[in-house]
């Protein structure tokens, strides 16, 4: 086995438990590093500090799967592992629907797995995990038995890895098209065409925490995407929803979602949420409750200030259509916006728009989503519920 | 009626909505300010801020009640002001036992009220709001029509207000020991003698939340006071509760919290719990799950470094008594120890520990204490669940 050693540091985030090992922090490579094989790493000082696996083509080197030396990487250790992953949503309540393996946090670098009812979604994101692609399959299917398993490996990321964008079923076929259940509600999602895994899984509790806020409420649902929030808003007892979303494709899923739940109290809009903020704000719309769930504006460290103007924009304007005393719910879900500054983002909007604001609540991602607090790439999403006052 | 003219400020804090002005921020004083009445507030540049009572005698010279120059501060006002309070936490779902009013998150400054049931017990902490509390009696009258009100007016800041401390009933006598519901447990308070207003509402949502991570678990509970997260914990089906206080006659009461509740699976023992979870750690005593509850180690800003040293122990030496894969519980109710660095603190104590950390769940005080984003005093309540690995 290859022997990685780390040049001295700046930092401890290695030593601290950060699992990446990026090839500029190496001194010295004792051995072969062969794609995908799996390497130890020392500090400078000769220290152990975890085995992982390797990639040369990567700027990650290496990703570390285990702190133990003993512990052997094999089919053994991943059904350990998702073992220890699923125990844990179970323990948490999770039943049906949930994120069964959230990569990092689950110790299990670069792989994704999305459990809907007795249907899996799964990524694998770096050459190393790719490897036991087969071997997880094997494993989801003695623990769980599922109608079918699919892979979402149609992702830029991969080709950083040298691995190819694909996509398709890991072993039998089935309809992708699957209902699940989310909360109270159904949803129709589509694993094989959705957003990333199919659907995002990561809102189900903070959907389930709106109740109060669009209950009796007329709801702008902005980003509205195939309907989530709209449906919950809806179902949750709202006068009136408006869903704007600017894909027709998803605005036509959103309303086969309505349906599903037999809901007739929505409205929906094909328009740019940007553009129709700005004119609603104009016209001096004004609505109980508004909800912000954008797409990542940024997936790039580059690109933080045109994110940064584009969540205060909508979110000024979005303060501003909300009646006094009534709230706006307002969410990021790009880990490169940290939780302080979205904060302060939506503060700066609310001194512009003359607003006070009273916090509500505050959550990150549901908790089948868990957070290492010392792998600050594992907390992503933001979403608060804040009086406008 | 007086203007107070503000200087020139280094920082937007009053024109954000702070809504206390400090008696070295202001340049010029029109007219005569007495104890206890109510001024008009301008910048520099003579723009209208609000109106408050003012306290020559205190650092905080005026305390803002409205920032609307028509609004008229008198018995309507106040009882306006309950009103919304109230209703915001009728929106949210309370229903018999909530913090009724939070002081400046509630603009009403410097008083607090709570409603245990059908008794009320309230604090009005500055000379200005202390004019209006036979209005505040009557008002709870008109609207709630209690057994019994209560004042707990015992706390030192008043002193810097120029009023005395002093307790009793505002109105007629009641048997101020009282059985309240919280969540599904009956918890025996004592609103005369009982830590601030009584009890310690502010945790009760985070209480309920620590069902999953102390079902069929072996749980320390250290600051036990009268033992409500202990009950919580063996209620929620805990193997096993060990509650820890330094207080005997709060065991005593944790006692008998614990018989009103049919619970027999607390063990309670009274001791310090620094020298306690010193003593186990050395022993290599193992909990499924840890608690810790503390009092605020600090109530000035200058004594901040010393209760920083004081939560890295203790998080430090539970996070040791923790099994792996189990929670420790953890919290701080100072305000002076931001979000931020009390994250800071558990996270060096992991590093010093050789633990690694997932964030299970973080939530603030319960929203019957809601935050303003304009005023940070608001937000003091830090509650972690962490699995530590």
């Amino acid at each position: 086995m290859a022997k990685i050693i780390l040049s001295p540091l700046k930092n401890r985030r290695i030593e601290n438990g950060h699992p990446w090992i990026y090839d500029n922090e190496v001194s010295d490579i004792q051995g072969e590093v062969k794609q995908g094989e799996i390497v130890e790493v020392y500090t400078h000082k000769k220290k152990f500090i975890g085995k992982g696996y390797a990639n040369p083509l990567s700027h990650i080197l290496v990703r570390l799967l285990t702190t133990n030396p003993k512990e052997e990487i094999n089919r053994t250790f991943f059904k350990r592992r998702i073992q220890e992953a699923y125990a844990y949503r179970q323990k948490l309540g999770y039943q049906d629907t949930f994120r069964l393996v959230f990569g990092e946090a689950d110790f299990l670098p670069a792989l994704v797995i999305d459990k809907f009812g007795d249907y899996f979604s799964l990524q694998t994101l770096a050459f190393g995990i790719d490897q036991f692609k087969n071997d997880i399959v094997e494993i989801l299917e003695e623990i769980f038995n599922p109608k079918g398993i699919y892979e979402r490996n149609d992702v830029p990321v991969r080709e950083l890895e040298g691995l190819s964008q694909m996509s398709g079923f890991l072993g039998k076929d089935f309809d992708t098209q699957v209902v699940i259940k989310e909360n109270n509600f159904r949803v129709l999602i589509d694993i094989a065409n959705g957003q990333k895994t199919g659907y995002f899984l990561d809102q189900t509790a903070n959907r389930a925490a709106i109740a109060p806020f669009v209950n009796q409420a007329t709801v702008l649902d902005c980003f509205s995407h195939t309907g989530s929030f709209a449906i919950h808003a809806a179902g949750y007892g709202a006068k009136k929803v408006t869903a704007v979303d600017i894909s027709e494709v998803a605005i036509r899923t959103a309303k086969e979602n309505a349906k599903l739940n037999s809901l007739d109290n929505i409205d929906f809009v094909v328009a740019n949420a940007f553009d129709l903020l700005k004119e609603w704000t104009k016209e001096g719309k004004q609505f109980d409750t508004v909800i912000l769930d954008p797409p990542a504006f940024t997936k790039t460290r580059g690109n933080i200030d045109n994110a940064l103007r584009g969540y205060k924009e909508i979110n000024l304007r979005g303060m501003k259509l909300v009646k006094r005393g009534g709230f706006l719910i307002t969410c990021s879900c790009s880990h490169f916006i940290k939780p302080d500054i979205f904060k302060k983002v939506i503060y700066d909007a609310a001194i512009d728009a003359g607003k006070t604001i009273r916090e509500v609540l505050y959550r990150p991602q549901g908790n089948d989503h868990p957070i290492l607090w010392n792998v600050e790439e594992t907390l992503y999403l933001k979403f608060y519920v804040l009086q406008i006052l």
